[in-house]
């Protein structure tokens, strides 16, 4: 009896493990990702293990020592790994993708062997043999003969060193970072624990005083032999300087359990392994205090191994990534798509420690959450895309982000602008946390205090004095628009537009007729800045004369410039989607509007890697006739600027808003006009797109977008529900209510 | 009926304060405290609050600012408070008192009014009216016309700011402090709590590696209205710098409660008062953590007001003082007698947390102590007085400090010999903690583990490679005394002698017959470096040779030389108290030795101001006859080095050795060879001395003092329970088991 029981169950594990391998073998979107995409030409993505939405994630940090290709403190350099660069000297655990500033980039982990060197520059090595996929990436250090491989659940980061035997030690430098600020307190709580913070802050040089701490909780899954904090201290001037034989040097502090404060500390533990052995780190971080990060750690990583931890964040992206499925297309297709959509649900990211507690903006007081609390809101780039497509396919998430941002009205009085980390860093100009909920609502994410949404939208909107959203808001209102006087006069008179039509749409469904027709006048007044002879926008100062001398082009390629952020005329003069006709109209009609943006690609003003000018290629299908060239120019683009490599971003990935256009322009759909729920339809890159839908929010359980080719010409036919949609737009409610969009091209 | 009891209750209150006055009025021992005593020639006291060997304490801050005659940068200065200085920063919450280097005086309060600045060279100013007392010291600002009270329990360091109408502002400044050591930590908890620590340590400009946090916790009376911290960084360099607009300027962080670290932070409390108004400031601090600061600060001090918490210390100091009781002799006696007592009470000092816990040596681990951890032993001062007076006064303390001695030895392997605050600064020479052992259990106190100490004595005597205590100890018992090769060769052989006769009383004691037989011999050889001709104990070099140039005099006002540490060859050439008998012998019999003894004194020799021949005076009692020059050198000593003003001590106060002196002195007697239970007698300064005596140690409930004086003269006789002595010595035992000591002066 008991030897036949015995063979029952191994024909059961065999049939299991078939049926596992099954599984592992098949293909799923998680496995397309691709996290090297984006780590070189300035894409300033990291290739280390994340969570969806984490708040931890590990990078290998490449930027700091002169052997590299790029090194931080040679340049504006916003990322801690650059893919070109050699010289590794630690794994951060807290980072920030695809930003165009430096900031966070911290708590570097780093293994060594032999004696304990201190000296970023001494113990960084070369490395090889790279591997990234999602939630996992792994290196080899040359000089040590270690493997490190790393993994991270929502706020742990878990790293796993495989070391030679002999001496081997594992730094944590809390000095070195990516960011500007400096300070770091640390407490070496026993042989297998050590606690305490660093500051981080002052993104892209601004606001200094809101640096702010990170606090962390790191565990060893071995006890060190010898563990030790050391600290170079800054040095010390005058008199007393003479009887220093310390001064200026760094101390090793061993075997210590005291608290240990500077700008330049770290901690070792070191090991004697007789033989090959493994240690695992796990870093549990939170915002607000150790004991949150302690409690993170416990909550989440608690007794996990480095494989179980991987195997559930894993699972976790499979499950986000697989809201959207693609069919057809080649391996390369679905790898820069997934690691796209991957790239739009890194930020904004949770802030919240595992019991609900985050620090409220500015740090008056701790707030806690029954949701999530979200954080990175880079607003003006993700109002365009990010957030529509977040809405489309993640809505819970888009509400809970549109209720962190109402919870930083409350705690600040302001919607956010440009929010990290509970700091506005009030970087780049507009107001676009209206359209971002706007468009949200208007898609029937609805489940948040509208009014109080409106009311913050009001305030942002009219308060002429200490607005910190607004700048120059009295010449907007009164002349219509800002003047050199202002920053950026044009241009932010644009983002100003963009964002009174979304409130005139909100004005409108809640039956706010006065507000609508006030919101939808201003939403116009772009149109005095209109330069008939050029055809463009142009800056006027404040006696309301054109801005002389005017070179259209100056602007491009990130020059300052009078009239522009970020660009120049030609890559703003369209940036008014919520009334092309209105510009058309302008131009002198069809033809003279698809001349000028035709224009744009043709003088190459068009510039793919920042934000003002990517709805551009859409804008053809306001052209009757013209729409192909929307089609062609999209598909071109996506060629040319993305793909299967690292350098396969256009630049700066701006938290996932690169992405989202070329997830959207994947799929043949982009949404065209911010706040307004409609997209503009291309022709998609898959054979059959199945988007899931929260039945939370959406009626329809999927909505499939097909694709039928003839000879990859332009699109014939659009049909909805099989039958002929006539047009080249579809509203979102459409879209969301069909059940099939099928594109049909020639 | 209700008029009469209204009535009586009215009288009873009457009687109440009438009696309550008259307590008032007695002049109590604590009341001839005044702690302006060795604040000035460098005496390095501090003339603010302190409980009986409290672990906080609060100084008034004068040593930063050009204006002031002593600035801490200038030279080499040990003090937070000189009283010739003008310029004040604020109010130090932990301090040393008569040291010789720099340490603590860190954690730093200051009222302003106004704007806040943060700048101490700004903020600072003169002040007048100073009031130093027992427990109180208070003074007002005169920019700000704000008065400043502080009193202080033995961990809690209560301030008290009464300020005029407006604004006003209490900062804690974490960045100025008088240790060489920065960085610091702060968390505003609230409106009415601030949380943090402090770096200190690297004292005497040693063993930077051992730096150590002091962690505290400041509440406040009264909410703020505004509170925030600033933090100025230090300046960045390189490219960046050129995007930083803020480099290195000081931020103000408004209503923040995040974690702010760096080396020059601090927190301003700012209030709007419209009319004048107090405001309560209680720091508990503690050297295990914050949680540990704020339990110091809630069970010492709670709810208790400023005036409560004045009134208790004021007790402790009146209970502790009144353990010697003097009658006769004029107020400024009365005055610099209490004093000095007040200034043995100040170190040792308690290290534990009310709950017992604190840092071990080396910060290794935390302990726990059912009784008191002392700290601050500076041994090489106080193995000569100060400890053989606690012995006899507060021997219950005496003891605890050596449970605390042995701790050490069990946490650290060695026995202290300059220890603070749980690190050993292995400042200056010799191993005195043997004869401090000693010399307390052979007086009776022997509530410890002899054994355990004895080895640990014979350990640090013994144990020639790596030992910390003992440099140079291989040629020492090879040869006999360290040579030219060691540091300060004469006087450390003369340290190692001392140690090794008191650690043979001990062996003798132990019935340790050959123990006792090997440090009898090892105590004598000093004899080596006698040099007939000079009548002077001189250095050798390694090969056996005096080392030439040899001059005598040559080392004095702590000069570096190669024979001796912060001494001459006259300093040092009679410190053999336990071989008095031998050296006479040496030096040709007792009258070459009494020409010689007196020359030091009439070549200007002798020094005061430091502790190796502190006990020179007393040396004539052991000269037939000439008694009475111990008597008139002791009392023109007294006159002349110790005053009831700032000048008012030699030199340092070496944590009470120069004020045990003076107690001694003015006692009548003198622990002429510490570790042998004997003292010197010289004529008392009052006319009656009761030392009360601790039945847990002693028999006797106390023993008297008393003078019989004719007309000032010489000693005409002694007499011990109204019996001739016959002799200028007394044991202890005789001594505290009398009932009076009589001496009678013609």
């Amino acid at each position: 009896m008991f030897l036949t029981k015995k063979i029952t169950i191994q024909t059961a594990c065999c049939f299991y493990m078939l049926f596992f391998s099954i599984t592992i073998f098949a293909q799923q979107p998680a496995d397309f990702v691709n996290p090297f995409i984006g780590t070189s030409n300035y894409g300033a993505t990291f290739p280390g293990p994340i969570a969806p939405r984490g708040m931890a994630s590990i990078s290998p940090f490449n930027v700091a020592g002169s052997q590299n290709a790029l090194e931080k403190d040679s340049q504006w350099l916003s990322n801690p790994y650059v893919n070109e660069n050699t010289f590794l000297t630690g794994f951060s655990q807290v980072n920030i993708s695809g930003v165009g500033c430096p900031d966070l980039g911290v708590i570097l982990v780093m293994p060594t062997t032999g004696m304990v060197e201190t000296d970023h520059l001494k113990y960084g090595c070369t490395y090889s043999n790279e591997i990234a996929k999602a939630a996992y990436y792994s290196v080899q250090l040359d000089k040590y003969n270690v493997k490190g491989e790393f993994t991270a659940s929502k706020r742990v980061g878990v790293s796993k060193f495989t070391f030679p035997k002999g001496q081997s030690n594992v730094l944590l430098n809390l000095g070195l970072g990516l960011t500007n600020e400096e300070g770091a307190m640390v407490k070496i709580v026993s042989s297998t624990e050590i606690e305490g913070m660093r500051s981080v802050g002052s993104f892209c040089y601004n606001s200094p005083e809101d640096a702010y701490p990170v606090y962390f909780v790191a565990k060893f899954s071995k006890p060190a032999n010898k563990f030790g904090v050391w600290k170079k201290p800054s040095k010390y001037k005058g008199l007393e300087a003479q009887w220093m034989t310390y001064n200026g040097k760094t101390r090793m502090m061993d075997n210590t359990i005291k608290t240990v404060v500077g700008d330049s500390i770290g901690t070792y533990f070191s090991y004697q392994f007789d033989k090959e052995e493994s240690v695992e780190v796990k870093i549990g971080v939170s915002y607000v205090s150790i004991e949150n990060a302690r409690e993170n750690l416990e909550k989440e990583t608690g007794n996990k191994s480095f494989d179980a931890v991987y195997k559930e964040t894993y699972n976790e992206w499979n499950e986000e990534l697989s809201k959207i499925l693609v069919e057809g297309g080649s391996k390369d297709d679905k790898t820069i798509f997934y690691t796209a959509l991957y790239h739009t649900l890194i930020h904004p990211n949770t802030l919240n420690d595992v019991n609900g507690e985050y620090p409220e903006i500015k740090r008056k007081k701790i707030g806690k959450t029954l949701g999530t609390r979200y954080t990175v809101f880079s607003l003006w780039d993700t109002y365009r895309n990010m957030h529509p497509l977040t809405s489309l396919v993640y809505p819970k998430q888009q509400s809970d982000m549109i209720k962190s941002m109402l919870d930083m009205y409350d705690e600040n009085g302001w919607l956010p602008k440009w929010e990290l980390n509970s700091t506005e860093t009030f970087t780049m100009v507009g107001d676009p946390a209206s359209i971002v909920i706007v468009d949200a609502c208007l898609k029937g994410i609805q489940d948040f205090d509208i009014y109080k949404a409106y009311y913050a939208m009001l305030k942002g909107a009219d308060q002429i004095e200490n607005n910190p959203l607004r700048p120059g808001l009295k010449d907007y209102i009164e002349k219509g628009y800002l003047t050199t006087n202002d920053r950026g006069p044009v241009s932010t008179t644009q983002e100003y537009n963009a964002s009174d039509y979304a409130i005139s749409l909100l004005a409108k469904a809640l039956g706010k007729k006065e507000d609508y027709k006030r919101f939808t006048n201003r939403s116009l007044s772009y149109r005095k800045l209109y330069d008939k002879e050029l055809q463009l926008l142009r800056p006027r100062t404040a006696n309301g004369k054109w801005y002389e001398p005017f070179d259209p082009v100056a602007g491009a390629n990130f020059q300052e410039n009078v009239g522009f952020i970020e660009g120049n005329a030609w890559q703003y003069a369209f940036m008014v989607p919520h009334d092309i006709v209105g510009l058309k109209k302008l131009m002198g009609g069809d033809k003279a509007f698809s001349d000028q943006l035709q224009k744009v690609f043709d003088s190459k003003q068009f510039d793919m890697a920042n934000e003002p000018d990517i709805a551009y290629p859409y804008l053809f299908n306001y052209v009757k006739g013209e729409e192909w060239k929307a089609q062609e120019t999209v598909k071109k683009l996506v060629k040319e600027y993305f793909q299967n490599k690292p350098k396969g971003l256009p630049g700066n990935d701006d938290t996932g808003t690169m992405s989202a256009w070329l997830v959207y322009s994947m799929i043949g759909i982009y949404p065209i006009s911010p706040g307004d729920p409609i997209y503009a339809i291309t022709a998609p890159m898959f054979h059959r797109i199945t988007i899931k839908l929260d039945p939370a929010y959406y009626k329809k359980e999927s909505i499939v977008i097909e694709r039928q080719i003839n000879n990859d010409g332009k699109i014939i036919s659009i049909e909805l529900n099989g039958k002929p949609l006539n047009s080249f737009f579809i509203s979102h409610e459409d879209f969301v209510n069909g059940k099939t969009l099928k594109v049909i091209q020639n």
